[in-house]
């Protein structure tokens, strides 16, 4: 059971191009495409003929064909020829998903269509504002997406897991002050670390040489986890005006479930300094990638224990609160989308 | 449930030799071999001591001797020897299928062997006609065979999935003219195309410069489908007599099912022109070999998708008809198989 | 359902260091790591905080630390500490199992730790034993256990199976003289094989020019197969004091079930002839490896047709009597292990 009455991250606008795309979203099938007016359309990718995936199809248009016996369909999934047979069937028909290009994003919404215009897709300007630098990258992970939340909720873990890049001393972390404030929607964890060593990504990217205060900010929604984190030399302090001053760090992670073991994770990775730098850029962004590609181990190897293992007993810990807190709120999304209220 | 009361291709002669051969038909495990005599056995690929499959064993006359313990199976799969024991216990034994060499073909009946005698193999005098040059080749396709059928069965198909080989323009398939002639056992398709223009097969190995006339003879019975497909200069017609002095094309299809998921494709492709000359047959058969491909990717992604979603709708169309016709041809055979008349 | 009140072999001493090492027995994920004093633990390997493998972690001193946030397991399995949680919780902890180091071996026993005295893993002095030189290797066979066990026990299979190495003709190992004993715990099996060419292994490693008389003693109790073979010059016989003066092999088979499916095969083989010469003992590891490798192949491909074909009948013959025996043997301690009697 999926929340599907919520606008995901379906993909980068520079994957959707008229080569039809396919990829799956909570066990749907989906063929993303761009018509020739630019336009981006999402359908179920199998014809209804004879099921042949239309992601090896032709875009016709802001139309596309299927690769075997031609039908075309048009944007609404609607089937508009039939090569060699005059009569359209009625049902002949393919699911559109509702679909939104903006914020350097596409969103694809997966519920009930008509229910698509009660929300929209979180605003995220940073893509394109000058004075950050990113670089974007996508994940397929094999493992349950709340697994990827309470990885990114519970920052706890970067000592042990990135010690070689942005985690610094495991004690850092564990002795940090810590407030999580939860919300109906979500939930907003803030970490300060005063006077501590900067980790390695720190020091290669920025050039800290002495100690630092440092903060952290993770702001949970279903389907995204923005996180916003920087530091400053020690004792100049946390004040949030002063920020843009100091390093900057925005991290986008657009978290949409593949199937129940399996999740894309679409991540970019912002900085505020030396933004003009490509090299700087790049640097960092391999930094971060590397970063992931550790989670992605840990989570894949979560999820192959939770697979075969699923009656085993957990224990919680203090730390898992924020996590706790979004299971929650994903389980009230979806009661709410299965039994909507009457307006 | 499968169709097992039938001939049906097993291998082509040159893969039967005096190293076991194990193949799998109808989900039962086969092992084809040569005895040192010339002929060719089939028997169930299983010692029934302690289940090695008997393709490990080693040819000895000719029998099959297992290569675990050494039991030694005649070709009526009757152990014949135990090494170290002179008592042959009455189970000791596997099951033999029946099996013809003709035609170029191995073939292999799977029912009851009390009716094999019942029916024979197709004629398909053809690999030994002087006229005509052929080379053979076999996949194995991911797919149950019912897709292969109708892949074949509506040709309406080439103009989408074969463009750059054997397609040409694909109105000029939607539009033409067709004859669907049904029988208890079968199905033929005519197709007439008049004044088209040739396909890049047609022109690179046959050299056609100007339009053509062509017609399309698709004859299926379970388990083959035999094509024969011809071209003209646009205006000298179709006439049955003169086919053999222009552009003849005979496909022969084996369709032997693996399992529900998987089959056996043994394909010829014969020409009836410039029989002599090597490399216009290499030519033509990589021509024909790059286009069974392109149906290859599409069979195996349309059971990906009827495996994923099983209970999906499906829309009919009209050139379905022959395919449709095809699979009731084959659930009234396994109806008869399965409750025989007495005779 | 596993014997599982047995010592089996975990790992050789070398595999268990301060990486730790994941490994699963009888369907059980286990982590084995040797802590700073030495000394060999292994815990379940899960943390029980959120599942993920304590293989990912790193020793501490004589206890593990989670990779994800530094959870700190004793050899107990007991969690000791919790970085950033001075509270730990009663249920912390992990699965342990006792351990033995000991003949060059490390064993594991995976049943009830109550239990674990009542018994001891086989003596085998031959590891330290200056008579002896030996190579040690691990193959992980997809395979049951039990097949495993039928192999060994009956060496009828070599002449058909190991015709490279250590088989020699078929008809001296049928025609064998066979004695099988049997026992509460176990069955021995001694052939002898007067006046027999000796098979290309004996003839490469010792030099035996002309023939031989053979034996061979095979004795099996659950986990472990000890097989100790030899051969002298025709007409020496077959005293078991001068063995010594003869070639004398002997095997270390340690079979501990990973899964229904899979086992963990350690094994062993040591000769007594040119024990200070490495390249002899080299040589005659690498006759062995390619010998067990060809029995690998043999028991994955009967485990695919158990697997496949579940239902279909086997013939028994006589040389299965020893295997017969140690099914039972094996079925007769999973019972009691089931119903253990009051002491």
């Amino acid at each position: 059971m999926f929340l599907l009455d919520r606008w995901y991250v379906a993909a980068w606008p520079e994957e959707v191009t008229q080569q039809p795309l396919a990829r799956t979203f909570c066990d749907e099938p989906v063929v993303l495409f761009r018509g020739t007016s630019g336009s981006v359309t999402a359908l179920e990718d199998r014809c209804c003929h004879r099921n042949l995936p239309l992601s090896q199809g032709k875009v016709d248009g802001d139309c596309l064909a299927c690769g075997y016996h031609g039908m075309v369909y048009d944007a609404r999934g609607i089937c508009v020829r039939i090569p060699g047979q005059s009569m359209i069937p009625k049902n002949a028909c393919v699911r559109s998903y509702p679909v939104q290009e903006r914020d350097g994003l596409v969103w694809i919404w997966l519920g009930d269509a008509g229910r698509a215009g009660q929300s929209q897709p979180a605003s995220y300007p940073f893509h394109a504002d000058p004075r950050w630098a990113h670089r974007t990258s996508r994940y397929l992970i094999a493992g349950h997406h709340e697994l990827i939340n309470d990885n990114l909720i519970d920052l706890s873990h970067v000592g042990y897991v990135h010690g070689k890049t942005i985690g610094g001393t495991p004690a850092a972390h564990s002795e940090a002050q810590l407030e999580v404030q939860r919300s109906a929607d979500g939930v907003v964890v803030r970490r300060w670390m005063p006077d501590t060593l900067p980790p390695p990504t720190y020091q290669r990217t920025y050039g800290f040489a002495g100690r630092i205060d440092r903060w952290m900010e993770i702001a949970f929604v279903p389907g995204l986890v923005q996180i916003y984190i920087g530091a400053n030399d020690a004792g100049k302090g946390f004040d949030q005006d002063g920020r843009m001053d100091a390093l900057g760090i925005r991290i986008f992670n657009g978290i949409t479930p593949e199937s129940a073991g399996s999740t894309h994770y679409f991540w970019s990775a912002a900085h505020n300094f030396k933004v003009d730098d490509a090299a700087i850029t790049q640097a960092f962004f391999n930094e971060i990638a590397a970063t992931f590609a550790e989670d992605k181990v840990v989570i894949e190897a979560q999820q192959e224990r939770f697979d075969r293992f699923p009656n085993r007993a957990n224990v919680a810990l203090q730390s898992d609160a924020g996590g706790v807190h979004a299971r929650r709120v994903i389980a009230e999304a979806i009661r709410r989308q299965e039994s909507p209220v009457a307006a």
